[in-house]
């Protein structure tokens, strides 16, 4: 493996053709014979009491096969963690948001089924409710749940060094609150689910998502059945950005009606479910207290955080800690108090997000620049001397064993042109810069890691089983490229079976940035194991020693003497003759303290490495409308190694659009009290193709020491930073600083006439 | 592995519900989305030259999507050997017999592909044909391959010892010539393949077989493609009876027709197009010369036979030496010859078939009955003095490593009550015996073993994945059998991912009785490593050592001390945890000599082991209807060990059946010319469960050193032995012998008359 022949090499992805020509078929595409149509009845109500749910005169309407309700599910709950188990997927005694699923209905065709949700009757007790996380957590406010007390979900408080000290000693101290609302994924494929059920009790699940296994796992812990009864099943995902993670209502309910019909039933959500019902990212409250030395450094930095969770845990619990570990993944901080909360209110469910922390990083991005301003320090010299490098350790412990971030700064400075830029371009056009540093491969406990087997054709082929998921990023491909490099083969050698429960061993899914750490480490791990095998078997049959060997287009040959070779097939071929087939195996599991209390208490080693990266955004800002245009992105990322660097900048162009210009300018949620307003791709504003900048992608390589070929993720690379970058270039450019998130026009006038009265 | 919980019990299969309630899918079930029907042009004469195909007018019709004729297949010929390739799957210049495929339509509905045929003109010139395998060997006869003079399609020569003189010296020499005809298949499932091709150049097929690698690695060279390309995925197959064996043309055709479409393409053949035109049964005409010792051993044996081979090679040559290897496998046979030749003749392809030796080993088991009354020796004991033994070598030079014949003979004579019945019971009754020895696992070069592995989930339930083919006879069942009794779990504990070309690695399929022997010896050895690993984790949690330890039931425990005990889960998630997973692998090969040419002169070690049986058949003669009703089968078999002995009896009831009642007494083709007449299930005559005898199964065990357990085969018990029990009880009853098979009334009424005229 001396030369790479594929990695590094700009590949076309193996899933490229299907795509284009429409072949690949996502789950609303799917038919099975006999196929049930499902709909689910969703509640008018952010808060009420359930009285009675009659579904008879819908039971008796022609072509109704199956309906259910929350008397149906075996009553367990569902949550991350054991403490944040609070949600029955089905309801029974309560609706906590405007639509929450209390019945579901399977019929003959969609216009039956549509019909006989109507004809259930739900009698409901209104019941107060409240919007606000702050107001939630007031004395007197609703108590959403019996067991949360003033609706605090989830409280994460971390302490390191003398906080109060720090400040003491500080030469500088600002506070700044930052608040951004709550806004979408907006996949492109609509959620949906096809179930089937049999006659032995076997399920089988066909939806988007990030990770078969997980599915899998929590739908044999509701529905109470043994893991190899549960089989998830392999389906083309139309964009996941955190929103395919965690097990929604709609499997469930999916389960439940297709075992109750004994047939197939698929459930295709409206755009308007697909906002309200699925998952949404949380919104926030951060309020940042920052000291530093008169030369810039970190001294202390006090932060609390109050995110609205919606109604019910999820997977957001784990959100609650993500924005402070991302902070601590970028600079040094010796003294640091956070106080995290996640608060319960009647609105639909938050979950995880691609990127947690629009007003958080965002935030503290922003507040970083007004105090290098304060001091008279360059906003990227300011970053400099706080970054995070190779050998430090972060403030809860994790060692950081590769980083590229002091690189990616100052590369992305340099192709920018900032220093001729920042401060000296005219009023309305400005220049910002965003950084960040990200885990990579997160303590998920035995879900954490991954393992992948190969098995051989008699011709050289071979087939790799890896639980690796592919949400759109090219992690396919990517464990196809690892391989065959590995085994000197081509791409189209190796076909992959991957992304399902029951024939692939475990892995984490599309989590944690860990598809190429992970996912691909162990798919190399079962690469080099059969290749042992081979050049074992080939070191008899070419009379050289195994070191001496190495693999090329399907040939082994003597390295110093590549006249001597043969065609891998005959290797393979004779270990099947002699009981000895070539079957390789390799797993990973990233090196993390696998503490139970990592999200409440972080402490030690909460990632096997940490990716970095900077970009520098470029924006007009038309002082007449208040419209932001960004013009230019310049993103440099550590990526670790670029496996393929097309992919590589395919994640920046697709950061920049979903998690950076949309979320940082245009897209949130509009509500009156619990009810969303703008639950549809008219009104809730994606950025098009004319709201693009133009990228220009640096990949800074640090070969990381446990990376696959030294990979790290790429997948972060525009979306954790650009809504500093944005803010930041905002400023640069008409000197405003805008702290609620989406920055949108009325918000830019309204600070520009604020500023004009100031003077 | 002390106790056996598992292996050893009747146990329900796992595909039993599945079969019950209707929802296992065959393949003329599975519908694909825009799935086009296919039909196929046949051929209506004998032999004739294509001078012209006219596709045009048929290209014309509204809903026709692709038609295909010789011109579109790469010109790749067929057959099992390189020196047998002699069929173009897809014919280009001639036609060989009525019913060949000469072009194929792929249209919207069946109306339109039917009428689209009509539309195909086609222009011949009708050659003269050859029917009878004996007249077309003969000087003058129409040659029907230019390769083939004499229409000879393979020789098998082989000659041990010193035949001419072991005739002189022998006591009683006699000769015999049987004849049978061509028989069908009869599975329940009509013929029928579903294919579909995708822009990335995968080729899917789903069609009843025997083994999914085999019928691969055929499209692969026919179509040249790469392995990794053809996908023969897993469904239901309804029967085989080794008719699903070879590659067939309409796989093929059906592969042709996706391509060109670039749309899926199912054909379904309909019985007549089952009967004619996939395979069926050589018919053989045995001329047998058997010299014996006064005592009745076994001196010199000469034999010829001539089949049928119809007009290609297909897997015949395979045929031609098998009946002498059957014979060769149950008794010592110091001096032989033996010479088998297949011809060609215009008649419809022959193939593989579960017992190949209906004239040949059903009339060398009569011919022994008869030399034994002239001996005065009974039937039973002439066969014990003959009958191989445990460290036997066989005239071919196999060594037997495991050997119940004798013990099944005298076991099925105890049960049937033999000494009080064989020559004393009133006219019109009688008894006889059959008995064999059968190759376990074959010489198939690099297809002749199996590889397994297996995956763990966290609740310790697992995935099995494995080559094993499933016809019918319960290999599934067995392999989850054998490898939850290896890990201590419950069978439903274990998905089992099978048959499918992509997954699973290299295995034979269900071929040459290698299901139990090989298949489940490589499930057996992925269990045995996952088990090792369990153990060796648990040890540390259980601090005790790896050979202390056992598994049952799902748990790890000290054997000594059951109390101390650990759920199995445990481990395996400290294995993922420690990236350790669990991930077994297991592969076997039997121990055979792989010469290229044991086909044609087999020498060596021929099977991995041989499996023993003996049947005892009890017959009702109507001496004025010529009616012949067996009313008992006593049937002891040497199947090693019996992993399921349901399903051992079960194999035992299906082979009286269609094996043998069926074949010995009804079913045959019946011609004009080149015409088949009763290719259909009303006049073909296959037994009902009224023709069925009382069936008393007995199991002989004799822990095979070889095999999963012990186990051997237990696919060929009574079809082996039924045509030479039933033979030999009609002698017994009415005092004639039949010579040709099957044995109608007609032939009964024949011979009675003529034994009266000899009175």
């Amino acid at each position: 493996m001396a030369e790479h022949t594929l990695v590094g090499q700009r590949v076309v992805r193996i899933d490229s053709r299907a795509k284009a020509t429409g072949q690949a078929r996502y789950t609303a595409d799917l038919t099975l014979p006999r196929m049930l149509c499902g709909k689910v009845l969703r509640s008018p109500h952010a808060h009420a009491r359930i009285l009675n749910i009659d579904t008879s005169k819908a039971e008796r309407l022609r072509g109704v096969r199956a309906i259910v309700t929350g008397k149906d599910a075996a009553g367990v709950k569902w949550g991350v963690f054991g403490y944040t188990r609070d949600q029955e997927l089905l309801t029974r005694d309560k609706v906590r948001y405007i639509g929450e699923d209390v019945a579901a209905v399977a019929a003959e065709d969609e216009d039956t089924a549509v019909e006989a949700l109507k004809l259930i009757e739900v009698e409901y007790e209104v019941l107060p409710a409240v919007f606000d996380p702050l107001e939630a957590t007031q004395e007197g406010a609703p108590q959403i749940h019996d067991h949360a007390e003033n609706n605090i979900n989830i409280h994460v408080p971390i302490e390191i060094g003398d906080v109060d000290k720090a400040f003491r000693d500080a030469y500088y101290v600002r506070e700044d609150r930052f608040v951004n609302t709550e806004y979408g994924y907006c996949q492109t494929e609509p959620y949906a689910v096809l179930a089937s059920y049999d006659s032995d009790g076997n399920l089988e699940i066909w939806t988007p998502n990030a990770s078969p296994h997980t599915k899998a796992k929590a739908l044999s812990n509701l529905l109470q059945k043994p893991l190899s009864k549960v089989k998830v099943r392999k389906v083309y995902t139309g964009g996941a950005f955190g929103g395919r993670s965690d097990i929604f209502p709609g499997e469930f309910i999916a389960a439940l009606l297709t075992m109750k019909a004994r047939r197939p039933v698929k459930l295709v959500y409206t755009r308007e479910e697909s906002f309200t019902s699925v998952r949404q990212v949380h919104s926030m409250v951060v309020d940042l207290k920052t000291g530093v030395a008169e030369d810039g450094r970190l001294l202390a930095n006090e932060i609390k955080v109050v995110m609205d969770g919606g109604a019910y845990s999820s997977t957001g619990p784990i959100a609650t800690s993500v924005p402070f570990l991302v902070w601590e993944e970028t600079y040094r901080l010796p003294n640091v108090r956070f106080n995290g909360y996640r608060v319960y209110t009647n609105k639909p469910v938050r979950g995880m997000y691609r990127c947690h922390g629009r007003a958080f990083l965002g935030g503290l991005g922003m507040q970083l620049d007004m105090i290098a301003e304060e001091l008279g320090i360059d906003p990227v010299e300011m970053r400099l001397r706080n970054a995070l490098t190779t050998g430090d350790t972060q403030a809860t412990g994790s060692k950081i064993i590769s980083c590229g971030l002091s690189e990616a700064m100052e590369q992305a400075a340099e192709e920018s042109g900032w220093k001729h830029k920042r401060g000296k371009l005219p009023h309305g056009k400005g220049i910002g810069m965003g950084a960040n540093g990200m885990m990579v491969g997160f303590p998920m406990g035995i879900r954490g890691g991954s393992s992948a087997m190969i098995k051989f054709n008699e011709d050289a082929g071979a087939t790799l089983i890896s639980g690796v998921v592919d949400n759109g990023q090219g992690n396919e491909s990517m464990v196809v490229q690892v391989a065959a490099d590995v085994l000197g083969l081509k791409m189209e050698d190796i076909n992959l079976v991957c992304s399902d429960s029951e024939i692939t061993p475990l892995d984490q899914g599309a989590y944690s940035q860990a598809a190429a750490f992970v996912s691909a480490n162990a798919a190399m791990g079962a690469a080099i194991d059969s290749r042992e095998q081979i050049l074992e078997i080939a070191s008899e049959m070419l009379d050289a020693t195994v070191d001496e060997l190495d693999l090329r287009d399907g040939y082994v040959f003597v390295k110093e003497r590549p006249e001597r070779n043969m065609w891998m097939g005959k290797a393979i071929r004779k270990a099947l003759i002699e009981d000895t087939p070539i079957m390789g195996r390799g797993s990973y599991m990233p090196k993390v303290d696998q503490r139970r209390e990592w999200v409440s208490n972080p402490r030690g080693q909460h990632a096997g490495t940490f990716s970095f990266g900077a970009v520098i955004a470029e924006v007009e800002v038309d002082t007449e409308t208040g419209q932001v245009r960004v013009t230019n992105v310049t993103g440099a990322h550590d990526c670790g190694f670029a496996i393929n660097p097309m992919a590589v900048e395919g994640q920046l162009e697709g950061s920049v659009a979903s998690g950076g210009v949309g979320a940082t300018l245009l897209e949130e949620h509009s509500w009156d009290g619990g009810q969303m307003l703008n639950a549809n791709m008219l009104e809730y504003k994606v950025p098009l193709s004319v709201d693009m900048p133009q990228i220009t992608p640096i990949i800074v390589e640090t070969i990381d020491p446990e990376g696959p070929f030294g990979a790290k993720e790429a997948g972060l690379w525009g979306s954790m930073n650009m809504f500093q970058a944005i803010g930041n270039a905002i400023y640069d450019a008409v000197g405003v600083w805008i702290k609620e998130f989406p920055i949108t026009p009325d918000k830019v006038l309204a600070a520009l006439e604020e500023k004009d009265k100031d003077r």
